[in-house]
């Protein structure tokens, strides 16, 4: 299927996924005098008043920005913020149709993590939420850190989070289904960058006990690690600083979790994994290796990320319900609790006797997810009482 | 009429006037294949060779961002951007609804020049235009300029050339109707902030010799002007410093512009002018004198801002239309010729044998203005060659 020329065609008829339109329709001067001066100023000073009225009197509480500095776009790598703003566009659709979540695609002409930091930090009145996008590792972790610790609205890194706990929800029912045990099954990623790093760090806070994450150099150690956030993570799973190449490291083990580059995984590799693996192969458009290959190599439980195998891993399934969710509780931040709880609701989804090998994880257009996750999400927000007026 | 009250039921009923829709629906993975991955790298590609390719497959050209740091909002002061967002909302529903423009309101936790600039300039690839709006002078003046400097789209603070404009349209009216002559017609401001800056500003541009600004202090001169922006006006329309209170200064004059405060004139004052005099008194709710008085004092062309009197001196007259115009052309800049040609434009939809004392500028919602402001904006940039590809 030539997706290129369809999609050049489709965006041209567009030009624009996104329309902004006004719910006061103008005909009278009656009409002028409610919807804007001089009406408009008593909600103006009820939000004076009290901030959150605003919650009451505009759309901030429904309208988060998609933020990206164009430095990680895709595969395509550093292709800047204006040539990014198609998939900011096509994120904001996928928050609208899937999520309900009014979202605004904001691209920026700067790429210093702490010029985004000051202007996105600058944009906080306008918005509920933030959803960072396609920003490069290692300054991505940066970026996120400091806007959590400056905003009172959530700021969530889609790239990580909502691929992590998309992994997480089928990870839960790939363990199910294989009875492997989450304390004694080893892990094994390639890739270390947004994803790689977000995953590995949920799947510890989930209760995984033994993970090595490989780069292309191997296995990642304290002494070898290439950021901060790899340093940490390497210092929490791999203290005794076991190293070796992604081969090394799949002998014996129980997962393996791609997130990196195509075609790094044989059938041997595979082949001197446990028993009943789970696979994982995510990188994209062409997976670490082609599920068939995995399959008959002896992988069991195999997901990737494109929409013609089965188990497809696509973060579509988590950002616009969870963002729902936090916008619904009013949530001042996105918290471990609420990651788990979005990745659990999403398992549940498939009840254990209709669990099978290639149906771990719900379609992407499943229309129960968004109910379903918003309504966990918003209830572990309220429950840890990171919400307005908890 | 309680318009208070009328709002806050509206506005909690909107809860938001804006809402984002999206034009592709999501049914079929093809659908999400074409609308984002893998389908959306193709428009990315294509911007990134190039950047104008952005305004066929994205929404840029016609989307513009509505700033304000909510320095000075209606006449409520400083009450802070998240307390000016109903306001913002507001001004983009006129914005779509009047003139088809998709405006994002965007109000900014920082209200130093500096750090608005810096905001707002690191947004550039997200909109074909920026609009500023409720920035108190004189660091608007400051913010726009610096912003026009470094952005390559429009720049344009509306309480500043969206009122010049609608004040210079009803005045081109006003002239014909009682003959007076602009090189010697004598203007007298009361208010000299952001609007009447700009209006002094475009009405010497236009072509009027004598203008004199007054502020709370009497008449402005180069040695007594606050701001820089006052001082080079004062320089070029007051060089010999003529001093005097505003009763000083109306004496003989033929024209009082008010963009200052509520019941500054009586009706001394207006008899003390010349006849045929023409008073657009704008202060907003309570004009500096209210028209039925001036009127009953002799003056002749009477208008303020309100609705319920003839002659609304509106804004909103311009700004939709004005930027139609801009982003039809692919303006990069909203030039002095392209303000005048929109004041020209919105004046002649009054042909000469239908203006009246009370009927110098058509009504708020008179369906005709866009398309003729907007084709007489895009003309004049063409014209100008301020335009991409221009």
């Amino acid at each position: 299927m030539d997706y290129a020329k369809k999609a050049l065609e489709a965006h041209a008829n567009w030009q624009g996924k996104l329309d902004i339109v006004s719910k006061p329709k103008l005909e009278t001067s009656e009409d002028l005098a409610i919807a804007y001066t001089p009406g408009v100023a008593a909600p103006c000073l009820e939000i004076e008043k009290d901030p959150e009225a605003a919650y009451v009197y505009t759309g901030r509480g429904n309208t988060i920005a998609v933020v990206s500095d164009g430095s990680a776009v895709l595969g395509l790598g550093n292709i800047g913020g204006l040539a990014g703003l198609p998939v900011m566009e096509g994120k904001c659709v996928l928050f609208k149709e899937l999520g309900h979540v009014n979202a605004v695609p904001i691209v920026l002409s700067v790429q210093d993590p702490d010029q985004i930091v000051e202007a996105v930090a600058a944009l906080e009145p306008s918005f509920g939420g933030i959803n960072l996008e396609d920003i490069a590792a290692p300054k991505c972790f940066e970026v996120e850190a400091k806007l959590q610790e400056r905003m009172n609205i959530p700021v969530f890194h889609d790239d990580q989070h909502g691929t992590a706990c998309v992994v997480l929800a089928a990870m839960i029912n790939a363990l199910k289904l294989t009875g492997k045990n989450k304390e004694t099954a080893k892990v094994v990623f390639s890739g270390a960058g947004a994803a790689g790093s977000a995953i590995a760090k949920l799947l510890a806070d989930y209760g995984f006990k033994n993970i090595r994450q490989c780069d292309l150099q191997g296995i990642i150690t304290p002494d070898n690690a290439a950021n901060p956030m790899q340093k940490e993570l390497a210092e929490r799973l791999n203290p005794q600083g076991e190293s070796g190449t992604l081969k090394d490291a799949l002998k014996g083990a129980d997962i393996f979790i791609g997130v990196s580059k195509g075609n790094l995984v044989d059938q041997e590799m595979i082949r001197s994994m446990n028993e009943n693996a789970i696979v994982f192969a995510m990188a994209n458009p062409t997976p670490e290796i082609a599920p068939d290959l995995a399959k008959e190599a002896g992988a069991r439980v195999v997901g990737c990320g494109r929409s013609d195998y089965p188990n497809q891993i696509n973060n579509v399934l988590i950002f616009p319900a969870l963002f729902r969710g936090a916008l619904d509780a009013q949530a001042t931040r996105i918290t471990e609790g609420m990651k788990m709880a979005a990745a659990k609701a999403l398992a549940d989804l498939i009840p254990e006797d209709e669990l099978r090998d290639d149906y771990v994880i719900v379609s992407a257009l499943d229309p129960r997810v968004c109910d379903a996750v918003a309504a966990a999400v918003a209830k572990a927000a309220r429950e840890e009482g990171v919400v307005r007026h908890g």
